[in-house]
């Protein structure tokens, strides 16, 4: 929440900055010499399976059998969290951390990258190593630099890796977020959109910004939540169906067969169109329904009260 | 949430139209010859008593003894929700509505006002009665009116009192709640927040309104979440205690004790100030401790995580 106390409470050596990307979190391992690509819940997810197998080595898990790499699933085909600002085609996984089956603990960031360096495997971007007087400085410039690019923000860790990392996102990233949620606000949790405004008002408090570039936050706010907002109800009004369409590049059509079902197990509802031949592969745009926000929007535009 | 299709599915004879008022919401009633003033736990509050014995006349119970009055108590020396923008120097009590004991049902609008008027008792302001077709359209304009005054917003009746009352809210007065709430973001539910906004993206789908206008609706939404928010981590940092400042005005020093009692027995922190002698009677300061918001601030600002 506040950059400057936080990092000096936490960390006692300085501190490493590296990127945090805004995509879905995966775990990849190998099982029985087949390499698997694990979602948040546990669930292997056919898709990142795919893409984990394209995109990392073999022999990375013939010379490390008891390896977990852990990685964000980033790119407009994300069916999780699609976003355009990174240089995807697709979905691409970028190693974070590593981890040994069965330990808890994480490697570290020097492992890390050298595993990815040594494999060719993309990394999350490292910023530098930072004293912790200095530290917050630097990140909120980072942080600036990112979000006016639409990145999400930092990941700062203990360069010895013996104090958890801790997180900070960019301004721009957070009224992203909020802009996504509210286009399907009685989908979302209300923790979800508080603890997104908290943000801003502490890293407005922190940066003691001027008063022009603090009512520039404020409008961005305030449009990140009612902008999409209004064009949900204008769309249900000009009745449209609410749905969140997304859509996934599969290499084999089995994936897609084989994540519409993955979809189903986790619960989600969606529709599935028909796989689309293009280069590389097939694409398959799904629509999510958010059931809760169609209906709530509908019965409020015909009468109902909340 | 959406004034045109609602009024036209909830109402089938026109509406009338009255003033919301923001205060806390008594009934008052005679109970063993004595007038008493009730909040809506059912609470005896002291203060609110004693408004009521100076405003209601001794009369209206001795011809009525089962009346049940119910109505707003507004101003700024409102210990619940002080308000500046009503004609009261300390708080006073609007009439809105009438019942009799053991009765569940309201008896109406017009005889309200007609009890009102035959005891010159304040009843909240009535706009008038429109056809269904025209009310939305003349709510708009009376909401933008009141909001531009920093008025709350209207209850919507049904004139053979036979439906239940809607309430309409101006965007000002959305935004002046936040405003309240976000000064001590700790202490207020989630859904609090929440349900302000949806209002503010409901309302500026329904009216359709230009760019400039939604810009400047988005710009007061922001800042009405971040300003305060900002005000309260800044006064923190410069080691201020975050409370929640109010007052009364009493004609009777033992309703301040009585009154500090209340709060006690609702579970409400606070310290209440010596009374100083005022023209009138006497004005207590008292300080409502939002121990939530202070402790978690001073805990950001000292660098713990959320």
């Amino acid at each position: 929440m506040m950059l400057a106390p936080a990092i000096k409470r936490h960390f006692s050596e300085g501190v490493l900055v590296e990127e945090k990307m805004n995509g879905h979190n995966v775990r990849v391992a190998s099982v029985k010499g087949k390499t698997i690509a694990l979602t948040r819940g546990g669930f292997i997810c056919p898709y990142s399976t795919e893409v984990a197998n394209d995109q990392i080595p073999p022999e990375l898990f013939k010379n490390h059998p008891d390896l977990v790499l852990c990685g964000e699933m980033v790119g407009p085909k994300n069916p999780y969290v699609p976003k355009e600002v990174y240089p995807a085609e697709s979905m691409d996984f970028y190693l974070f951390d590593v981890s040994r089956k069965g330990k808890r603990d994480m490697e570290g960031t020097s492992k890390t990258h050298a595993f990815a360096e040594e494999y060719g495997m993309r990394s999350v971007h490292l910023f530098g190593e930072f004293g912790l007087e200095e530290a917050a400085g630097e990140i909120k410039e980072i942080i600036k630099d990112l979000g006016s690019r639409g990145r999400e923000g930092v990941v700062i860790k203990d360069p010895a890796n013996l104090k958890s990392p801790i997180k900070y996102t960019s301004s721009e990233s957070n009224c992203r977020d909020l802009e996504f949620a509210f286009r399907y606000y009685n989908d979302y949790g209300q923790d979800f959109f508080f603890s997104r405004v908290v943000r801003e008002g502490f890293q407005a408090a922190e940066w003691s910004e001027a008063e022009a570039e603090f009512e520039e936050r404020c409008l961005q706010l305030g449009k990140s939540m009612l902008g999409p907002m209004r064009e949900t109800v204008e769309a249900k009004i000009a009745g449209d169906l609410i749905v969140q369409e997304v859509e996934i590049k599969v290499k084999d059509l089995q994936t897609a067969t084989d994540f519409e079902e993955h979809f189903r197990r986790m619960g989600v509802r969606a529709i599935f169109d028909s796989p689309q031949a293009c280069p590389g592969g097939h694409l398959v745009k799904i629509k999510r329904l958010v059931m809760s926000t169609n209906d709530k929007t509908e019965s409020v535009i015909e009468g109902q009260l909340w």
